[in-house]
């Protein structure tokens, strides 16, 4: 897989920046803390049909945080990919992931009052702003 | 799965302009043109990873069309959910469709020039922008 090509920073920069993924290939993605702890992954990726934004990150927070396999809807500004890692960091401590308002059903996420919540929680804009 | 309440206009309303769905449910999901005939499925969502933003549905357009498996860009915002059909309506002729601009292979969905080209195709703005 090696390219025969050196790969540039600005081309990097550039595939980075400009890079599209099937959302299908988001599942299953790793999430790290910024020292590089296993946090958890991604289990579906939930978009806005009207805005076609991407809403949330579903995740598990499995081993390291021990929270099983309860599932958390992270703002999909909050991850960051990282091309090293192969995967996204959050950077997030553990007792923010697991305070984080929570929801009982998939239709909860649609709801404005508990995004509005969600957001605030993590201290930035909600992504239909 | 008959709804105990009846739903109002503006419940409905409401639900489509907020509702929130899994990519992965979205993959399979049926195209029609608004005559109601049968176009093909979306294959994949394609998602930009820094704006967060949807950016395209890979559509097949199988029986209807005749383009057997090729894979078609659509710009996000050319398809509309149309519940009652339960899939997504393009208003385009087949002609428009067959004859837009194609790919080689995924990354050059990335390439902005690319990107501008079946933007401009399509007569809308780049999801980028």
């Amino acid at each position: 897989m090696a390219s025969p090509i050196p790969q540039t920073q600005s081309t990097l920069e550039q595939r980075e920046t400009y890079s599209l993924i099937g959302a299908n290939k988001v599942n299953g993605t790793n999430i790290y803390n910024p020292k590089g702890d296993h946090l958890g992954e991604v289990d579906e990726v939930m978009i806005d049909k009207l805005s076609g934004k991407v809403a949330y990150a579903v995740a598990t927070f499995g081993g390291f945080l021990g929270l099983g396999q309860s599932r958390y809807a992270l703002p999909w500004s909050v991850l960051s990919y990282d091309t090293g890692k192969s995967g996204y960091v959050v950077n997030l401590d553990a007792d923010t992931l697991k305070k984080a308002p929570r929801y009982e059903n998939e239709a909860e996420l649609s709801d404005r009052e508990w995004g509005t919540r969600l957001h605030d929680y993590y201290g930035i804009p909600p992504y239909w702003l």
